[in-house]
């Protein structure tokens, strides 16, 4: 059993509340680097927020835009840091982890925000990093179709819910403070283990991004695609994401997107097939369980 | 070819495009009856708007919100109209025909707006229904999960597409009322053939619901399905509407239905084998293509 997050001694008060969280340091100045550091200082929950990122224009987007109060270039200058987020596409995480471990200071905790976790979790328990039991995985269940430090909100993360993926060996100090971090700025932390949140990332996150995608070519075969209404432009909507950030998501968790989509085709066809067979109470009780779950999540 | 839209004598004037529609008469006052209602009276479109609902709760709910100015239980109230719309379920549209034939004055133009076509507009070329060349088939491309006159607004169909399905037999000058009708509540008409509107609504409106459905009951054997993220919420959005309404709606549309549920499983199977077959090249190529055609359709 994981602890419950407890309130530190003198928590409620405002002022002890407040800048709680000393200096934090965003690796990745992009849409989700950029609106933590904006809901970091809308919630005035740290002493300081800095930021990193190799795009200079990143770097003066995310300064113009008040996410960030000092930013640098490379990782060299994160020794103030006590808590690090690093908010880079997948490919990105490991070496910035290993350079990170470089330059941190003794006990900083650092956190990433990937949205696939068992590899970069079980990477970090072969590879000697200094910081190991103060690093814990997350991933906050947020975005935007657009990308970058432009489209950046202080309220991105308002309600939703941030997955962390602490592990046995996890620092219990580092968990509650992440865990403190995230509700600071108004999300609702969900704890699982790496390979639970993957396999619900799959279904959640990884399969509406595929079905996004194959639903546009669906529709370009179509000779009036502008017919489509409303519903349509919804579940469609994240097909404007960048094809390469998401083909990179989808190859870290092969596996489970992959089995994802055979229980989709699978549950289509099982419905198609009612629908062919004209058994239309069958296809009445799997709407109508649909909306009472509908219902309930809207709750 | 059908003749475009042109504007009758002294239209550009406000008086003269103002109320030039005369009487229109609703039948069903539900979310679409009652919204079309509130367009109408708001864009000043016609004379009068009255409607018909057998639920004397939803006449007196139109009735509050001004979607009507008065409201009758039966259709033998509806020899004033001028323009009749049918906006009731698929189920009532060849009851509610045959019946306002009966009492419809001489020279009334009739259209729907029921989302499959073909069924009804080959039916009306069957029966001998007196004011046949003056139906139009219609849909238009807007609605909500929400039903009833309580969530009608005056903008749902604002920069909507409504399809209109005339046939070679369709008095040139009814369907240009329904044109300029629709055109009045800032929609844009488009006008396909029954089959080809019932082709496009399988892809575009009704695969959506039944896809919505089909991912609801998925995420119901996740442990954690409120880990869902905003994509989720929106892909799934559809899976509240009326199960009653979609199933006897996926019914009357049975074979465009099943024919893109098997184009579905068929281009999720492909994509699915790229990313088995570890070729994310291809992966990528595919992402790239749906970002391009979204970022078209978007424009």
């Amino acid at each position: 059993m994981l602890p419950r997050w407890r309130k530190p001694w003198g928590a409620n008060s405002e002022a002890m509340r407040r800048r709680r969280f000393g200096r934090v340091g965003i690796v990745g100045l992009g849409l989700v680097g950029s609106s933590l550091g904006l809901a970091l200082r809308k919630h005035d929950a740290c002493r300081e927020v800095f930021g990193f990122d190799t795009d200079p224009e990143a770097r003066s987007t995310a300064l113009q835009i008040g996410a960030v109060e000092r930013t640098y270039e490379t990782l060299n200058h994160l020794a103030a840091a006590d808590i690090l987020v690093l908010a880079v596409p997948p490919p990105a995480v490991v070496p910035c982890l290993v350079e990170a471990d470089v330059f941190a200071r003794e006990g900083c905790i650092v956190t990433d925000t990937v949205s696939v976790k068992a590899a970069i979790v079980s990477w970090t328990r072969t590879y000697p990093l200094r910081f190991r039991p103060r690093f814990v995985g997350g991933h906050p269940m947020a975005g935007g179709a657009n990308s970058g430090p432009a489209h950046a909100t202080a309220d991105l993360f308002e309600g939703a819910t941030w997955v962390l993926t602490p592990t046995a060996e996890t620092d219990r100090t580092a968990l509650r403070t992440v865990q403190g971090l995230v509700e600071s700025i108004g999300c609702r932390p969900l704890l699982l283990s790496p390979e639970e949140h993957d396999r619900h990332a799959a279904v959640l996150s990884h399969l509406p991004h595929v079905l996004a995608s194959t639903l546009m070519r669906m529709s370009a075969m179509l000779t009036h695609p502008q017919m489509a209404g409303p519903s349509w432009a919804d579940l469609t909507r994240v097909a404007a994401s960048s094809p390469e950030l998401w083909q990179s998501i989808i190859a870290s968790n092969r596996d489970e997107v992959v089995s994802a989509l055979h229980d989709l085709e699978y549950h289509l066809k099982e419905i198609r097939d009612f629908i062919q067979a004209h058994d239309d109470q069958k296809v009445l009780e799997l709407l109508s369980e649909s909306k009472r779950l509908k219902d309930e999540a809207s709750r």
